[in-house]
């Protein structure tokens, strides 16, 4: 049997302890089946959350890790009819996909655009899809809609920022340091601002005033109070990460006075229970604006598979300028 | 001009230091007004939050108290044609319903069958609207879904078990006193528990697991989390007070994970926004419950409008078995 190469781990825990690279069975693909040769794959944070074992949903061990990115189709097996060979495919999360080539049902994997830049690919399945939805499925924004948004600079901050632009909403942002302003405005930010108590004053000037309808929070604590204290009332404020892991503290008036609507967001969840239908639909925009450069994520430095374990450690420093990514194709 | 008595203030502060029983003219109604002799009024804590002046909304000082209450019309004006003498009508927020008779835009008036026990009418404009509205407008209930609510003796929390039984819906009723607990099944709730921090399990045990899709939390802190840890879910819990004045403490995995969804609901803002016929087919669906004795209010004491500050002082004592109201008619 063929083998490949493949970043796999046996227990959970700290990625630099756990995480090696093996081989592994490249079988044939089965009726229904597709043989995928990756091109490329991220180091997103919930990859190493899902290694930790800090994740809500965990693997069967051992387990291929990564939970995105881009490949060609190199075969089909019998069955197979409307995925043709050399179509480059985004693979599911249980894949694993950081792994030089496998063989998966075909029905699960998402066929993209041939004109897209197979790198910015890798990165399309779980942060522009988490912005696309939490700016589409919870409030009905209006051309020139002001969103509010913390941890600006992460990955979905970012695809919120272009997608926003791109749809006529404007976007405030919040970060911590200094040095992201410009940068953030030059992807097409509105507002930038430092986190401080004074934000919901600052919002107000920086927006004149204007009735806000929406705020992402990927901190949590004080960072949410602030958006929800800037919100208009009815507004929804979305929480989808909890990067300074501290809890949401809501003031009962908040709900009862203000109507603020407290909500979640979990892309995983959200494919669980997207139809087919669904899924190609919100690839069907997210493609052409990645095509065209509207969609766009800063890359730092790619890693050969042989160096994942360099991969990892340089994904885990803070204050990088892009992604890190494994080039998987020989 | 006529005269009549009513329970005024001139400046917000402690009830028994700010209110007193006053005489006010009663002029004759003017084109599209009606004259209302009150019935009865009850002693709400809404109308002592109002009084100090700690309520979002403060009326106009002075000011007339009390939120809500029954009368019947006495007479109408000029152009008032939907309005007959002698129909018994629910008079509005902004009336001040501590008083012995008014004036008043006829349209601003909701006119109620006449089979309806006065004295429970004269409960039905806050409470079991705020019930009926939280069991209608959050989820879309099947028959035999269960409901968790803390503060389940409060008025409203009765409400919520009565329309929720005579509606199909069952009822987990959480409340912090032993001697409740009968008294809350005799009214139809299907499972009636202390607060503890074991609350989850229990809950789980008495509805043998079956997911929960919508809760009512008028307590604030860690009770509401009791509550939402024990939905299901993509469940919804609804604050509509903060009796324990603590804020909502949120782990960020109720909402991203678990998807629940934390929302507000008050009365008053509802009648604000509600158009006239949402008014009248939910009083429709009401008054025949309230008819029958399916919604039906304990009552601990009358008091006569001259008595009003001997009738507040009693509303603030903790453990009574009853509401107290202010007997208006002469």
């Amino acid at each position: 049997m063929q083998k490949c190469k493949a970043v796999t781990y046996e227990n959970h825990g700290a990625p630099d302890e756990v995480l090696h690279v093996s081989e592994i069975d490249l079988p044939v693909p089965g009726p229904g089946e597709a043989l995928v040769r990756m091109h490329a794959a991220p180091i997103n944070p919930v990859d190493l959350n899902v290694i930790e074992g800090k994740y809500p949903v965990r693997p069967t061990l051992p387990a291929i890790a990564g939970n995105e990115g881009v490949g060609i189709v190199d075969a089909v097996g019998a069955n197979v009819t409307d995925l043709a060979a050399d179509t480059p495919v985004l693979v599911p999360t249980e894949f694993g996909s950081w792994r030089e080539a496998g063989v998966i049902a075909a029905e699960k994997l998402i066929p993209i655009p041939c004109d897209i830049p197979l790198e910015q690919a890798a990165m399309l399945k779980i942060n522009p899809p988490t912005a696309w939805r939490m700016l589409h499925d919870f409030v009905t924004l209006q051309r020139g809609d002001w969103i509010l948004q913390n941890a600006a600079n992460s990955a979905v901050g970012r695809a919120v920022i272009q997608i926003a632009k791109i749809s006529g909403w404007r976007t405030v942002n919040v970060v911590r340091r200094d040095e992201l302003i410009d940068e953030l405005q030059e992807e097409g930010a509105d507002v930038v601002l430092l986190e401080s108590d004074d934000l919901p004053a600052q919002i107000k000037d920086a927006t004149e005033g204007a009735k806000i309808p929406l705020a992402f929070n990927a901190v949590g604590g004080e960072s949410a109070l602030r958006l929800a204290n800037a919100l208009a009332p009815g507004g929804t404020i979305v929480t989808y990460g909890a990067m300074g892991r501290q809890p949401l503290r809501i003031p009962n008036g908040l709900l009862i006075f203000k109507d603020l609507r407290w909500r979640g967001f979990w892309v995983t969840q959200w494919y669980r229970t997207a139809s087919h239908e669904d899924i190609h639909s919100m690839f069907k925009h997210l493609c052409p604006l990645v095509a065209r450069g509207n969609l766009h994520s800063k890359i730092e430095q790619f890693y050969a598979i042989d160096d994942a374990l360099a991969a990892v450690k340089h994904a885990q420093q803070s204050r990088r300028t892009g992604k890190i990514l494994l080039r998987l194709h020989g």
